[in-house]
């Protein structure tokens, strides 16, 4: 069996690929801290390491000798994760990890980057076609890990891919963002105070993320590819849908919020290449992704 | 008496900055491979340590504590230097440099870039202007690793800026680059085989890139800063003046050899900002440090 090593593999993205990887026929191991989650599938090895300590990774590697790596791990914990210097920690270990990788053998890889590389200003996103001018810290270092993970495949003998993110929800979301504190306050029969709501966004279930990603390893396609629904919505869509999902459409007050002056109005994913090339289309509608959402808030209210 | 760092101290660039910042006052401590140079200068401290290895970097910085970090080290072996997969294996080095000076209190750093970070179609490099895209595995890691300062120096809580490395020229360079090939030739009376000549470049003498290195150090300019003279001159001009100044002008012959299709035609580097901002120009002409570096393979011959 080929083995594949996923890290960030008990994530908010990540923990949904393991089953995907495992139904393929890889023997799937994934990296974390501390212990093993309890929902971690059986057909799955855990591996407890942290990536940040190199020789953690070097010995991490040695013994599963993966022929492809996923990797999802990185500092997320929102909001700092726009700001925090272990962004810088995280490019260094992506790299080490990347190496070692490639120096055991190791023959294709995908990273997860972001669409906060791009520069948002023009509202759509295209690879290798929109500039990449991140605002944020965050942006910066994925950028930057994209830019040497490209450049140097052919030289590191790997096939590499990079599927930048966009918007997300989904279960076991950070309680903070969006779609989460919408669905908790309207669950808990509270207002949702949201802003003007005409951001324009693009968003995925966290489980299609994860699926688009498998997919991309499963792929020959290299360099950049957008992970994304190609429906882009507004957030006030988002959230009035969720109230209405709930039957409780009169808790959602768009306009109750300022937003920041400098939030982009449009943020679009250019989904050809995922589409097209990559062979993958998103399987829910994000009615059928925020019902699922809901039931599981619901059952831990 | 404030302790500076100088990484890639005994290179070509990095040897002419340690007398100027001693004679600034400042704590010199170089770090290279191996034994002390026979010719480090004697207020200088020496420490060999590999800095690929992080332990061997958190133990130099623990020792030395500087407060300034001048680093040039990197991969520079030509013409390996552009495609060696040793270039990322020096992104996640200088990373961890990086972090390490500033979590022990660092205070300011400046970084070696290169103009190969530049989108090169265009001819002319200016600062936050020209695009930047890297057509080498060397460029895009040097490219990734500004990106990286940049946009971490204000939470890592250091002052940070990158000089761009235009052409090069003067003493110790390595016996294959244009200028140092073009005078063994012909102080060997032999034939300089060179391209047409017609290609468009800035050329530094390494003890100027250094000193204007030292003056960006002691400057609050923060970001990227072309170093180069600001006076482009085609590679024909350059080969036919050491011809000359050598009294064998007959040996240097244009167009005797084909040169690389995708060359760009012209590399031009905008020096406004060095020029204004860190208020440095060339001590040098052309032609003075042709025939300081003549001097230097002569008494070598």
């Amino acid at each position: 069996m080929t083995p594949v090593l996923v890290t960030g593999g008990s994530g908010f993205v990540g923990r949904h690929a393991l089953t995907l990887l495992a139904d393929r026929g890889l023997d799937v191991h994934v990296v974390g801290r501390g212990d093993a989650p309890p929902w971690l599938p059986p057909a799955v090895r855990w591996h407890a390491a942290d990536l940040l300590d190199p020789r953690r990774t070097d010995e991490l590697l040695d013994s599963v000798r993966p022929a492809r790596l996923l990797h999802f791990a990185w500092y997320a914990t929102p909001p700092d994760y726009w700001t925090s210097p272990d962004n810088v920690a995280w490019v260094e270990a992506s790299l080490h990890l990347l190496r070692r990788f490639a120096a055991l053998g190791g023959e294709r890889a995908v990273l997860a980057g972001t669409c906060a590389e791009y520069d948002l200003a023009g509202g759509s996103c295209t690879e290798e076609v929109t500039p990449l001018r991140p605002a944020t810290l965050y942006g910066a270092c994925k950028h930057a890990l994209q830019a040497v993970t490209n450049a140097a495949a052919d030289q590191l003998g790997i096939s590499a891919a990079w599927g930048r993110i966009f918007f997300l929800y989904g279960p076991s979301e950070h309680p903070t963002r969006l779609v989460a504190s919408v669905i908790r306050a309207v669950l808990a029969g509270k207002p949702a105070l949201c802003s003007h709501g005409r951001q324009v966004r693009d968003f995925l279930h966290a489980a299609d993320v994860a699926a688009a990603f498998v997919h991309l390893l499963e792929s020959a396609v290299e360099g950049p590819v957008n992970i994304a629904s190609g429906l882009p919505v507004t957030i006030g869509t988002v959230a009035t849908r969720i109230g209405e999902l709930v039957g409780r459409p009169e808790l959602v007050l768009l306009g109750a919020r300022d937003s920041p002056e400098d939030e982009p109005p449009v943020i679009r994913a250019d989904v050809r290449r995922l589409q097209a090339e990559v062979g993958w289309r998103p399987s829910r509608s994000l009615d059928a992704g925020l019902t699922e959402t809901i039931e599981w808030w619901r059952r831990r209210a």
